[in-house]
């Protein structure tokens, strides 16, 4: 039982990362082709619609649009991907620092990249190279380095940089093998950065842990800039206290962003192999601290990048199972996505996802089939995703009447 | 074939004038009531709507709409008529220059119109009187006069008009019979406009072309006033060079106020005459040099003004074979209206129109035949003439993520 009070009802909020396709086969979507027994029973209790989770004929990226989705219009909040995906390995951020995405990478004696990913080197020995790394002063600067999974890891750098130009930093990442790193030299931020970048390549060029490797971790390329400015937190915004249940960084990162807290979940991954019952298990069971758990699926997304049908096709089996479990809580749940990856294009796409907001009064629409065809002829109608949480706060109590 | 890139396409932008209708014959429109065959197939892969060109319940004019749907808001783009139609009829506009709308008309020696289009006078006629008042100074302000077809032609005013007094510049077309031409002198422009208008009246009056005429051309009445302003252009604005396919003046002047390059067709004539399908050829040979070909279809709006049901049915078929040929490229195609012209109402209304953007990757509707009615089951629901250009540059593989 998670009631809040009188009429105030928690919140679900199942955010499938990719959700949207096209016809894959005989003109019909993953979500035509699928059956989801339960989500169709979720239609008969609830309203539904299509969402663009931006604007009509925009493609989102996940960032901006879970931000909008949760009520922070991204041309306000969107902070950049660098502060977003530090605070999702569980760096601090503090007001006005610099956060970026960092690699390690492979590079020669004139910084020319061989391997934009060390070899996809072992989390393991980035963790152990990461120690030598993992906090530098430059310039009356300082830079902090965090290694995440495999080559991955963010750097933040703090300090009084608004004076130092830090508009337009670019990324050090050349974005492809063969060209040299971006090193640059016309502000006093960019020279801190150049002084960094040649500083860590000098110290892991040295590390005994790269002796042993064909493919030293030797450098570490920047990108995805951003400067980090602290924003309402989500329980003051929307008067309920959230929590997040994710697998990759991002999306945790995101949760953060906006005060909500960060679950740990054992088997959630983000990937195909990622638990799916664990996560409703989870989220059910912080129900009873939490007004609005934020539970994000990101496996969907990966097999439209991947094209691959089949497991698209698997990922609904298994998200239909766990909207069975999660719709049998006294909460709203509400099931969308972030934007389209059809695995016919293998990249994010415009067309609008479908939307469901379950376990609440609602007219009979007769939709028998949860997919995008039968979305578009609910009440809901064509929605965007800065509508998502008035009708969360409308739809679990919270709202209040304009005028008498 | 018409591919631009890798991944961009060329577009088609098929405007029907008038499109939409309320019911004619058994609770049916023309478009219910007529085969549409090639429409049909195109809905099959596509997407569709209803679209409301301006704002719901706004009822359109084809040249506010027109500007709104090809991505310029006419609040802000507007120039007025007297602009769009000086530079339809192929007349060069410069910055800050005002330009009417002008009709030969016949006066009595007190400027009291006795016709306001002196009989509809022949455009060979118009031409050689055109030839006496082509150009005047009065006051330091240039006075271009350009006759086009019958009784209308453009003025052009041009000079420092700035610390004349140009705010609200009226017509001098009193707008009926009876009246006497209106003339004012509380600004310095109307005290030129007045002079100019006096003295076309009597170089008019004096000319042997009128000597034979039972109602003399002998006086200009001008309407429709607007400055001029150059805007970005579309190929900017879009990233698409294009060119317009249009019989009649004003949408050429649309096209030319864009920027857009005016393709001459043998045929295209704006009237029931117009032959679409040498439009439909031209704007297919047009794809080898252009992104996007503006192609414009007036007669179902003349049709809907005359109350002529049967030549609404019969340009349905026209235009439904014209859709079949365009279809065939491998170009979007966007079949639309600028706003409903019902016969029975025989003027604008509001009501929203059908759009299709075929030859893309779409969900399937289940709707089989193209109409309003069916059009308004489709995945873009209701959108608004803004939104247009956002799809196009969706569909077309033009826009670029937001965020990652």
């Amino acid at each position: 039982m998670a009631h809040v009070g009188d009429n105030r009802r928690k919140v679900i909020f199942l955010l499938i990362d990719g959700m949207g396709s096209l016809p894959v086969k005989d003109g019909k979507t993953e979500w035509e082709l699928t059956p989801t027994p339960n989500l169709d029973k979720l239609m008969q209790k609830g309203v539904y619609g299509l969402m663009h989770p931006i604007r009509i004929g925009v493609i989102p990226g996940s960032d901006t649009s879970q931000l909008n989705m949760l009520g922070y219009p991204p041309e306000k909040f969107y902070p950049g991907r660098g502060p977003l995906e530090a605070l999702g390995i569980g760096m601090e951020l503090k007001q006005g620092d610099i956060a970026f995405r960092a690699n390690f990478a492979t590079v020669d004696n004139n910084l020319v990249v061989k391997d934009r990913r060390a070899g996809r080197i072992e989390t393991q020995d980035a963790h152990a190279l990461a120690r030598e790394i993992s906090y530098m002063k430059i310039d009356g600067l300082e830079f902090i380095f965090k290694a995440s999974v495999e080559h991955r890891g963010s750097v933040i750098v703090r300090g009084n940089v608004r004076g130092l130009g830090s508009e337009g930093i670019c990324d050090t990442d050349p974005h492809r093998e063969g060209a040299r790193v971006v090193l640059r030299e016309d502000n006093a931020l960019a020279r801190a950065i150049k002084k960094y970048t040649l500083k860590a390549h000098e110290i892991l060029s040295k590390s005994s842990i790269n002796r042993k490797r064909k493919l030293p971790a030797n450098a570490l390329l920047l990108r995805g800039a951003g400067t980090y400015n602290e924003v309402e937190p989500f329980e003051k915004r929307f008067g309920m206290k959230a929590c997040c249940v994710a697998g990759a960084a991002l999306y945790k990162g995101i949760a953060r962003y906006l005060g909500m807290h960060v679950c740990h979940v054992a088997g959630a991954t983000g990937t195909y192999s990622t638990d799916l019952e664990a996560k409703a298990r989870a989220a059910s069971a912080h129900l009873k601290e939490y007004d609005f758990v934020y539970l994000h699926v990101k496996a969907m997304d990966n097999a439209g990048h991947d094209g691959n049908v089949k497991m698209r096709i698997e990922m609904i089996r298994k998200i239909d199972k766990m909207a069975g479990m999660l719709g049998k809580e006294d909460a709203i749940l509400v099931v969308t996505g972030d934007h389209s990856t059809p695995p016919t294009k293998r990249e994010h796409s415009f067309e609008p996802v479908p939307i469901l907001i379950s376990n609440v009064a609602a007219r009979s629409y007769g939709m028998k089939k949860f997919c995008e065809v039968s979305c578009a002829q609910g009440e809901l109608g064509r929605i965007e995703g800065k509508d998502i949480m008035g009708l969360v706060m409308a739809y679990s109590g919270r709202s209040e009447k304009y005028g008498e």
